[in-house]
């Protein structure tokens, strides 16, 4: 068996495991065609193997010195570049999704592993705090207390059905759990797990050629309603990444929290990345401004977490211009193929209910397959709008809602009616600073990022970033699922008092062997 | 009326306000007797008054300028302790603690407003991380992302019955709450309601002296099942912060995840505070660390979330004379009054329970007043133990339970077997360091703070302190009520992308006018 033949099994442990449940194939949504080969899933008792070897693996990988540590992620990315157009090829037959955008997702994935191993490397995820004994101190004296942020324990992770890569098998929970020092289970979605079985087996050789116990990393084939709940209650398990729908985000919320002892889930789950076009915007340029809008609502076929879904447009005649340029882009723009028959079906029920409570000011043409629908605007008042539940619901694909507004006065009022978001946008010009500044408050409160002269799609992974929000944008709006901080969501500080420093673990010992940063007596050192 | 004067009433956005409900009297434990005013108790539609206060205030207050917000800090630990004779007297009727502990008290309470001030000023806790544009990156430019942690709004308090001023109007909650920006509603404890209202009205002085908005702070009387509930799935409030029973604090849990937009509850809860004492550890000064274990498990009458009520005794000769020297101690101690009947009517069937499933080693004599019940401390074999989860429960007063074991080997299991703590204490020598080695990584899953040599009880407020713990010690281990990680409960990280520097906020604009420390491009500038 060569490094890219696909088995059709989980990876448990280090081990190609067969499943004993019942086998599915993935589908091309270009054809509907079954791609071989078929895919095995595990049962409970599988799943058992699994969280027992991440159990075992968890005092040696959170122990594991950084440069070790490091160079064990740099090495996942590095082994999964190595088949980069396996896993592309792959990836194009499983999700329909173009080379160009899937090529850059392989890209995305490794660099975001190398960003983890440089955070490894540089120490400051480890919150080491030490405030040094006063034995003099009156009325009495005050002890050694060092604390540090250690991993949680056993991550499981749910991979995404729309980003096969970097919100998959090693995306950005895989490696921040990783880069923690936790175990991960990974369990696949259904819909790409060729791809998820090479990227898994990379990873495997990554864990294999740096001598890490197999027990690190798993990938699973199994049913949700089983196995994956079995997963989010297995008392190994110590936290949970999930990117997906809000329904299936909180029935992992609630499995987690019916545990005897509950455990956090990060799920990333729905938001319509409201959009405000503050009247200076349209001053000049509004052929441009169309045309982003209509880039950033249908590329990748609207599948995007940050897709613009509301777009808030003043009324009057360079409004006007602005919805008529979108109509143009619209109507010559054609459907591409969605990730699945099921999304693209859901798609269609979306817009349908739409139709009824909204005027449709445009629509594009159907493309090739059975699943690449005509991408639609639709147009309410503002009015309509605060009145009406429905314009609020996420449509998942290339549809976007254009709502008027009389007068920028009333877009506080707007915002403050949005449920929690991924990410806020304000197009403006200096006329509009004052506006802008009225509105910002309420947008703070509403979502996790917020965007000037520019559209929300196109995550970039850094240190500053954040991809996460109020629910139910999330289900934990104290983090983010991209970019370094999200390393926090899978530690837990502890502090040691009066240990001898022979005892105490190497990034708390005062010769500071992993050379971390510290903070002594709430000053940082150096 | 004078500052000092007692009206029975909640305070809310500065007023007094005569609540609606049914009234109530505090009880002094060591008479029984009634302790005038009578306490009016607030409805719902009270309680609306101060949340929408709460929400008004948040705007402004989590805007402030960093020596604006500390001086603010600052001033409410001045107004403190300027009453602080008043404070102690009251509360020494109310609670039966003596004078010292509760000078003690004042004197913590103040302190840790203070840290929380030169949290403020340092700025570190406002997380900055600045990712500058490259405008000429290859494939696509990168844009300006910056990233500040926000308040989360405003967070509900709820006080606990032991640490009438540590844990309750001014404690630690109010306190990191206040210092992260949020305004605060304190429910007050029915037990020392005296205590609160002095301490709310000092506040109080402090947000009226710094012209902040009066719905920075209210603390409020109400019953727990109406008001209580009522103030937790409030929309305003975005956090609560608990410190009481299991019971209680999981019932907010629960509450917190029915709201439409669930919220996080910090609920302090139980903790047993495991001690280990390893066989070099006798091998001299039994008499003293008899003393030392007898006088961490009654003093304030074991009132104390991390009381020591698990320890853990070689069997053998030495051993034999460890409990022998504590039997003596114990059998020489008299009970003093605990804070209120119910607490002590819960101590009394917690003890009856246990003397059917363990031997009682030593007891006390009763004190005086009905509710200062006589210490006990309690024996079992490790087997019993490892096989009866009766001898798991908590017991909060002065208990202890010593439990003999026959082979330090047999301690990590029994430390596996134990559910989640605030503290886990090692006693040893460098002859045991390799035991305490093999203790260690199980104890660093099972406890938020880690000790050798020493005795849990006397919780230091500083930088690296963790107050927290696995389930059930608390409902979320990712944190700490004790010390200036506090601060982090209460904020979330919202990111700012192209965002002209005029509308940045001001510890994000590129002058960094707040000169707060900044991590560049993930690395510390500077």
């Amino acid at each position: 068996m060569t490094a890219l033949e696909l088995t059709g099994h989980s990876l448990i442990a280090g081990r190609t495991v067969a499943g004993t449940g019942a086998s599915f194939h993935a589908i091309a949504p270009a054809t509907g065609d079954e791609l071989e080969p078929s895919y095995s899933q595990i049962d409970v008792d599988q799943l058992r193997e699994a969280t027992a070897a991440a159990d075992e693996a968890f005092p040696s990988f959170s122990a594991l010195a950084p440069e070790a540590h490091a160079a064990f992620l740099d090495s996942v990315a590095d082994e999964i570049e190595k088949i980069r157009d396996a896993i592309v090829e792959r990836a194009m037959q499983e999700t329909g999704l173009p080379n160009a955008r899937l090529n850059g997702e392989v890209g995305r994935t490794a660099g975001q592993l190398r960003m983890f191993a440089g955070v490894v490397r540089s120490g400051l995820f480890r919150g080491v705090r030490i405030d040094p004994a006063i034995p003099d101190r009156a009325p009495a004296p005050r002890v050694d207390i060092r604390q540090r942020k250690l991993p949680v324990g056993p991550v499981a992770v749910f991979g995404a059905s729309n980003f096969p890569l970097a919100f998959s098998t090693a995306g950005g929970d895989t490696a921040s759990a990783l880069a923690a020092g936790c175990p991960v289970i990974f369990k696949a979605h259904s819909s790409h797990p060729g791809t998820s079985e090479l990227v898994a087996n990379a990873i495997a050789r990554a864990v294999a050629s740096h001598d890490l116990h197999p027990g690190v990393f798993s990938a699973i084939f199994g049913p949700g309603r089983t196995v994956g709940q079995a997963l989010v209650t297995d008392p190994v398990i110590q936290a949970v990444g999930f990117t997906g729908s809000r329904s299936g985000g909180l029935s992992l919320v609630q499995a987690a929290q019916s545990r005897a002892v509950p455990i956090p889930v990060y799920a990333e789950m729905s938001s319509v990345n409201p959009v405000f076009i503050l009247p200076g915007a349209l001053d000049d340029g509004i052929e441009d401004l169309a045309t982003a809008y209509v880039t950033s609502a249908v590329g990748s076929s609207g599948q995007l977490c940050t897709q613009p879904g509301t777009v808030f447009v003043p009324e009057g005649e360079k409004g006007d211009a602005f919805v008529a340029a979108v109509s143009t882009a619209i109507a010559a723009s054609t459907g591409q193929t969605m990730l699945s028959p099921s999304i693209a079906s859901a798609w269609r029920d979306g817009t349908a209910t739409r139709d009824d409570h909204a005027e449709v000011t445009a629509r594009g043409s159907d493309g090739s397959g059975p699943h690449a629908p005509a991408p639609v605007i639709h147009s309410a008042s503002l009015e309509q709008f605060m009145s009406n539940e429905v314009l609020h619901e996420e449509i998942f694909g290339a549809a976007s809602l254009i709502v008027r507004y009389r007068d920028v006065a009333e877009l506080p009022a707007a915002a403050e009616h949005l449920e929690g978001q991924l990410t806020a946008t304000l197009h403006l010009t200096d006329a509009d600073a004052a506006d802008a500044a009225a509105l910002l408050p309420v947008l703070e409160r509403k979502a996790g990022r917020i965007l000037a002269n520019g559209w929300p799609t196109g995550v970039e992974v850094g240190h500053a970033m954040v991809h996460g929000g109020p629910f139910p944008a999330t289900s934990d709006p104290r983090t983010t699922s991209v970019g370094s901080l999200a390393i926090e969501r899978f530690l837990r500080p502890v502090a040691y008092q009066n240990l001898p420093d022979a005892l105490l673990p190497e990034p708390l010992k005062d010769a500071n062997p992993w050379g971390v940063p510290r903070l002594i007596d709430g000053a940082l050192e150096g």
